[in-house]
């Protein structure tokens, strides 16, 4: 079991962390304790060269990063200097084994920080692998509240490939519109969407091209601090000596963007998708979806006299950012640095969906690095994605329920058996859409089965250890002949891929084509215009996990779902993640 | 007693309340319950033609007016739909006697109200008179989060002035930039200020000059739905018909602004300040500053085939906004709204301090309408008030303690005997400069005591009963030959203004001066640039009670202090007032 594995690993880290700081003197330890002292305030910063209010941890966007080791503790002191905002920091991709409440999802784990509060968060890293936290509140996410958090094995180990060295980088989209009138707009009749980036960063750098901005003759206010001098305004250098093989982290905290990654010159081979092995497999470039990381390995092996682009692209929407770089720099080339003479690399085209499901059928576990996926599910949830007009808002809805996020944690509710924090009604395990809904047509407006989404809160309830498939059934917007990428995220878990499929899933066909020899782990998968994904996962972390789109406005406009598992060995929960809805004291 | 009188018609009106309640029929009482559901969200207005994102409660900016007989209960149930933001509501020159609770200010009365939550004011309106509400949480008030509270006489009472109708206008400024970025300006290094308003708007309307945007040629981005032909982009009108005589409600919710307050043609009799009378006085103008309320009375007695204009200017500061305007309309004019033939109308100089200070002495109180001032103080206050720099920020000090808003608020500290919540050291009464400290003079750099400000939190307590006299003492600020107006706004209470004083206040001649035969009583006043103001109030009101610049810009800086009285007497908390801080729930 999984689940056992890391239950053992944290109880030893536990005691040996606790042994350690007995003994007074932390030197080298194999999983040590980690301190970490943040602060998220306001600041100004220009990461692509527009000055712009961001939201910061210690004045840096991105954030700070975390290296550990897989079994460390990582302790974040977490002060609140937001003047009005609540905050709170999710460790995207650690699974909060024993500690749920720390999982930093607002409405779920826990209350929100208020301003001036100080907040720790204390979590076992459990895993190696490329991961990141981020804010997990309205849309803080957007405003620049996002880290990577970097697990090597240790030393005792050997991942099973081979490099010389390695380097990251975490991919983001950028607005200049603050995040306050993004979700306002989300929330308004008529409808204002966030619309396509100005911006497009690698590891928190990038160019707004000024001569884009709308009624700009270059003397617009918005645009005067846009200037190529600017110190904040430099390329993200990737260093590399010819010859040596590298390791490349390569993740996406993107709001909106599915990227394409491309190293110009230099093919990537795949190892690892979200900290799971895969067996290896060679393209020339990489679909990445937001919630997601790889490592990718190349050999620096082309012309060291001069640098190459890396660079990346939106796919799936029509594009109207310019592609994002940064720049491959054989050393020892001057380090006035030489921009590379090429054009800034393409991608395939934006709506070549056949290559991007052709890309994420790629990937496969990669034999005895982990345990056997279960041959047979439980319960099967099939989760029908529509947007829905809700009292005039557009809003997104599973099975016609459009997630809210209510007053009151989900985990405090079930922990201190809190009556009317959430609807009792359960949400449905199938679409209540009678059988022959067109998953891709616009919804039948006589038709109220098809129409009628509500606002909801409910969650989805599993017993421990049960485990559970999920269809994830994409289908057209309340736009004609439109059918948007989505890119689910499961906290809590890893799961495996069945199998994705185009069109209508077939509960009675589509299972025999599933995967059940070696599926990929990872926890976030991206479902493709009109067409499904299937997941399973054992529900044997006692906690509340949402499960829901990772694209920031998607979750804030109700894209999302909760699940609740061994809800009767929840632990108990710190008195701070206590005090909001509900769960004010009694006096 | 003051504080009897308030105890007694509480009890009164409360039995009352129930009363009626369990009778099941409010058909006509002198003391009525009014409910009202309140949302607080952001919303897209253009209260100066010129779009952008503010606070709203139920969609409009100003907010829902509340119209209320003295002796009313109010019971407000407001719920927060801002995405990431807490709120909170103060209703300002309401003393709250019995419901400091429900004072409705940060760190001070309450928990704020999380993101999704509900929470219900409940309070009397204790005094007839010309009030608001607003935001008292960061710079929420300069987001738009106000309205107004008018509250009449029971009909079995009559004002000592008459008229025969009556109208009422709010006066604000307007910026812009977002409350965001404001608030990160003000907390950054290199300090930027929120400089002057964009636009000063009369009961909520005022028209920007999109030809002063810098950068803008009328094609910029930002000025684009500057569009006079926007059905928002209306003045507001003041209808009248000729000959009759009018009560107008004048009040000042400005963040920033002093203002001088013209109504073209006509003079004004001033017959209240804050709610309370005074011996009637007549003015060209009125000065008019942030936090403050007039009512004055006017005769419609000019030409009546045409319209006049009513103004508003800057004062106290170099004005960069043009006059903010409104339309006294005689009737039966056409409803074609026709403007005045005249230009705006002009104020006395901007820094024609004389003229202010001689117009704020005017006001008496109206014999035989207040009990009077006590003869004597138990306590004496000195406060001193400097702008200082903070490890590079430039703050505000009274008394060189900058103060900062504490997570836990302080009424539940006391209450809950929390320790921790605040320093247990107490601010000091009077300046702990040396006593030769120059007011006219920038800081002497080579003096700590005149540079060392710290921050703090932490109140001045005073014994039920108490009567204490607090002198605000003004200074010149860190730029050469520069000192600003201060309106000082005290909660829980109003006090009498014994005296103005150019200069520094001198404690052994001074006092000799002071007014102790008809001060006027109010909620709000200004200290001059270079001069002091003394104040008296009796401290009989169980709570803890704010006493602060009420420029927004400037509270946000530490221009501030904490009273707290009766602490042995404070009233049960209501749950919903808890939560953060110190006041998490124990499990």
């Amino acid at each position: 079991m999984v689940n056992f594995k890391f239950s053992n690993k944290r109880m030893y880290n536990l005691l040996l962390s606790c042994f350690f700081l007995i003994a007074g003197a932390i030197s080298y330890v194999e999983a040590a304790v980690q301190y970490y002292d943040w602060t998220v305030a306001y600041t100004y910063a220009s990461p692509d060269c527009v000055e712009k209010l961001v939201m910061a941890v210690n004045g840096e966007v991105p954030g700070p990063r975390i290296d550990a080791t897989e079994g460390d503790t990582i302790v974040v002191n977490l002060t609140n200097h937001l003047p009005t905002e609540g905050v709170v920091i999710h460790w995207h991709g650690m699974h909060q084994v024993g500690t749920p409440y720390y999982d930093g999802t607002a409405s779920v784990s826990q209350c929100t920080i208020n301003s001036g509060e100080t907040f720790t968060y204390s979590f076992i890293v459990d895993r190696a692998g490329t991961y990141f936290w981020h804010g997990h509140f309205g849309m803080q996410r957007t405003a620049g509240l996002y880290g990577s958090i970097i697990v090597q094995l240790p030393d005792s180990q050997k991942e099973p490939f081979d490099y010389d060295d390695e380097a990251s980088v975490l991919l983001s989209d950028w607005w200049h519109k603050s995040i306050y009138e993004q979700q306002l707009g989300l929330d308004s009749i008529p409808f204002r969407f966030v619309g396509e980036p100005q911006s497009l960063l690698i590891e928190g750098r990038g160019k707004y091209n000024c001569a884009l901005d709308p009624g700009s003759n270059g003397a617009s206010p918005s645009c005067l601090p846009c200037n190529a001098s600017n110190p904040e305004c430099a390329y993200h250098v990737i260093p590399v000596e010819h010859g040596k093989t590298y390791r490349l982290r390569i993740a996406s905290i993107t709001s909106l963007s599915s990227l394409n990654f491309v190293l110009e010159g230099h093919n990537l081979t795949v190892v690892t998708i979200d900290g799971r092995y895969i067996e290896p497999v060679v393209v020339e470039n990489l679909d990445i979806y937001s919630g997601q990381s790889y490592s990718v390995l190349f050999t620096a092996d082309q012309d060291q006299s001069r640098n190459y682009w890396a660079g990346i692209n939106v796919r799936g929407r029509v594009p109207n950012t310019t592609t994002g770089l940064a720049v491959l720099q054989y050393l020892p080339n001057s380090t006035d640095l030489q921009l590379p003479p090429s054009k800034p690399p393409g991608s395939p085209a934006w709506d070549d969906f056949d290559y991007s499901l052709a890309q994420a059928r790629l990937y496969k576990v990669k034999p005895g690095y982990e345990k056997p996926v279960p041959q047979s599910a439980g319960r099967t949830l099939i989760l029908l994605n529509t947007q829905n007009k809700i009292n005039g808002h557009i809003k997104w809805a599973i099975n016609n329920v459009s997630f809210v996020f209510p007053p009151t944690p989900f985990l405090a509710a079930f922990k201190l058996k809190l009556k009317n924090a959430f609807s009792p009604i359960a949400p449905p395990d199938l679409p209540p859409n009678k059988p022959d809904f067109n998953i891709f047509a616009l919804p039948n407006p006589n038709d109220p089965s098809e129409i009628n989404a509500n606002f909801g809160s409910s969650p989805y309830v599993f017993k421990l250890g049960e485990i559970v498939d999920v269809i994830v059934q994409n289908a057209n917007t309340l736009n004609p002949n439109n059918s948007e990428i989505h890119p689910w995220h499961l906290h809590g878990h890893d799961f495996w891929i069945l199998g994705y499929g185009k069109g209508k899933f077939d509960p009675q066909n589509d299972p025999q084509s599933f995967n059940l020899a070696d599926p990929p782990l990872r926890n976030t998968v991206a479902v493709f215009p009109y067409g499904w994904v299937a997941i399973r996962f054992v529900a044997n972390n006692p906690g509340v996990w949402p499960f829901h789109c990772h694209i920031e406005s998607h979750f804030y406009m109700g894209m999302g779902v909760i699940f609740a598992e061994g809800i009767h060995k929840l632990p108990s929960l710190p008195t701070e993640t206590l005090g909001c809805g509900l769960t004010k004291p009694r006096h």
